[in-house]
């Protein structure tokens, strides 16, 4: 046996390998060219960043005696009281009266949706996915080892004695449905409230957790905001602590990703048991973050998400009419109301991922074929384009590279 | 079905079960009460902290146009590259050359626990501990559902067939080896370098990984230090890319915890699974976090070390003075060249649980008793007392008092 035909090595290998997925890390290679025109990261603009506000809260606790020593000790795995308050009161002007014993702190809204995972699936259970979804949960349940089945838009012709049967079949249990309702990651839809009380009907249904993904809700450019989930499940049972709904938030595209600053709110009895998967995990989110962020929601969070949605609803619009002016025949695309990113599709004999071997080659423009986000049957002739990155100007230019190259293929 | 009783709600219970440990949190309760002398915890003196230094550092880098945009944005799942260069660097010097891509950092050495139990571990493989060993480490693996077999010091009456035997037995295998080399959380003690050979030739025997966690390796007091099983091990293979072992290294007790940064530092291929495990688990470890402490690293860190071995040098003087003035006949304890603990072995009628609570109620000291750390067959007649925490002052109050209770006993 050779070093590397070792069990445990192999073992690494294959359930390392469930986790691929280059989003993110290919990504910002791309970025680092600067001729690159790129609608392929999902990352903020960064001169949106509060780096005043961050100096100057920062600065002020490690000078204070008595948070400074506390923003560089351990701390509780739930996370820091005063944000989890802060949480609280945010949740409960979207709905959702709550208290910090409904709130954890996690890494981002990712953590949260590792730790549901791992929690909730066994190999062979099913996890019940929008298609297309957002590769980054694909990636946290894969390591879990589900099996996939869609959710089809309000329910569509599925019926939760189809979701249970097929899963049984399976091998394992219908778990959990994850659903991003607004503005979604890729495709920039959001779920009607039927959609939404269709969804909380289905998982009634069949006895399972809805995991919520929430990173884009409060970047809504046009419309009514739609209540979340949770809120809808709230009013359904009365209290958030018999509900099966478990929100993920995060400050990464209001505030900034980099502190890696997001929470879970359910009922206190999940909380509870998100804390114990924190603590194995991790210990506990950075305190000095978490004190910072705390310090950045009190003195400027509704003047973050003014401006983002200002900046955003700006590029947002320069790429729809950037797409209605470049697009050939037979290209279609999303509206979206809110989010990051605007999803097209192509002539069926199109594939995303040779058209951006060939856009980069030939026009220098980047974005994602959209088969990476599909947990089964990818539709090859998508593309997801972001918008938050590239500037109006960029925006204009990119699309028109990227129409000329489609009209000539 | 009730709501309580739903399948996914119980799988949640039983799992989040799984990774129960109080230690931490239970102890930031009892420091919260300013008359308890705790010799519980296992936290840093904050007087430690390097405030100033990460104030000038952190004030730099937002204030940067280049370094504040990278500082609050989205960055690479791998780490942050001069600080894995200046941790590459620093691993050179305890004899494991390498280069940054043989590095991924953490959040904390607690998150590499989490991810090697996660790529390594099926339910019934076994991990073999020591006894007793870290009880964060048991936490983050018991989540994947292991067996855990003894590793006996030096070998002991243990032949690798026998622990591949029962392995086997149990329905598994053997997947590695999980050790604190040196000044263990909770013993205090440091494997001997026979010791260390020895674990590698049973690694080598058994084709498992070793995963060796250093987070005390820096803070010796006295004595020479022995090389990194890391640093053996490329020794025997004369190269990194060829080792088996697997380090997990911290700044959590050198600068401040509250960062949350740690790294692994193996084999290039074993670090490019990790970082696969790192993106589906929260992206990436806190931009700014990395930044700050590979500036305080840089500026700082000999002088940290310098100052936190010289503070809790004199501590563990105290408390090993005080056992030997306080301590009735028939309690004996480690006398450790470094870290955060002492470990006291009480006479064979003592239960450390029933004596914390006497301890507490009785004469306001905290510990740990001894149990916690067992992953099998605990020697209830055990405590682990750290003394970084209290002042030397506290030390011999606390010694004195916990000696009265015992000799009344």
């Amino acid at each position: 046996m050779t070093r590397h035909e070792m069990i445990w090595s192999a073992n690494l290998a294959t359930r390392a390998e469930r986790m691929r997925a280059s989003e993110i890390r290919e990504l910002l290679k791309l970025l680092d060219q600067p001729d690159i025109i790129s609608f392929a990261g999902g990352i903020p603009e960064p001169s949106l960043f509060p780096f005043d506000v961050a100096r100057r809260v920062t600065a002020g606790i490690l000078a204070d005696p008595n948070l400074g020593p506390q923003a560089l000790q351990y701390s509780v795995s739930e996370g820091y009281l005063p944000l989890r308050q802060w949480i609280a009161a945010h949740m409960g002007r979207l709905g959702v009266a709550c208290t910090p014993d409904n709130i954890l702190i996690t890494n981002g809204s990712q953590q949260g949706l590792d730790f549901l995972g791992k929690l909730l699936l066994s190999p062979g259970d099913t996890m019940l996915v929008e298609a297309p979804t957002y590769l980054g949960a694909l990636q946290a349940f894969n390591a879990y080892e589900p099996r996939y089945d869609r959710l089809m838009p309000e329910g569509g012709n599925r019926t939760p004695a189809s979701y249970a049967s097929a899963a049984l079949a399976a091998g394992g249990r219908v778990k959990a449905a994850y659903v991003v309702p607004d503005f979604a990651n890729p495709t920039g839809e959001t779920m009607s409230l039927a959609g939404r009380e269709s969804l909380l009907d289905l998982a009634e249904d069949l006895g399972i957790a809805v995991i919520e993904d929430t990173a884009y809700e409060a970047l809504r450019y046009e419309g009514e905001s739609l209540p979340p989930l949770l809120a809808l499940d709230v009013a359904r049972c009365g209290d958030i602590d018999r509900t099966r709904t478990v929100y993920c938030g995060t400050f990464s595209k209001t505030v900034a990703p980099a502190y890696r600053v997001g929470w879970v709110c359910a009922a206190k009895e999940i909380v509870a048991k998100l804390v114990l998967a924190k603590q194995a995990a991790d210990l506990h989110s950075s305190t000095i973050n978490q004190m910072v962020m705390h310090g950045i929601a009190v003195a400027a969070y509704d003047a973050q998400v003014t401006a983002a949605r200002a900046l955003y609803r700006g590029r947002r619009d320069a790429l729809l009419a950037a797409l209605e002016r470049e697009m050939p025949e037979g290209v279609s695309w999303t509206k979206p109301e809110g989010g990051l990113f605007v999803w097209a599709t192509l002539p069926e004999r199109f594939d995303g991922a040779a058209l951006l071997a060939r856009s980069i080659a030939e026009e220098r423009v980047a974005f994602v074929p959209g088969s990476a986000f599909f947990a089964t049957d990818a539709h090859l002739n998508t593309l997801r384009l972001n918008f938050s990155s590239p500037n109006e100007e960029k925006i204009a230019e990119g699309i028109k590279r990227l129409g000329r190259l489609i009209r000539r293929m």
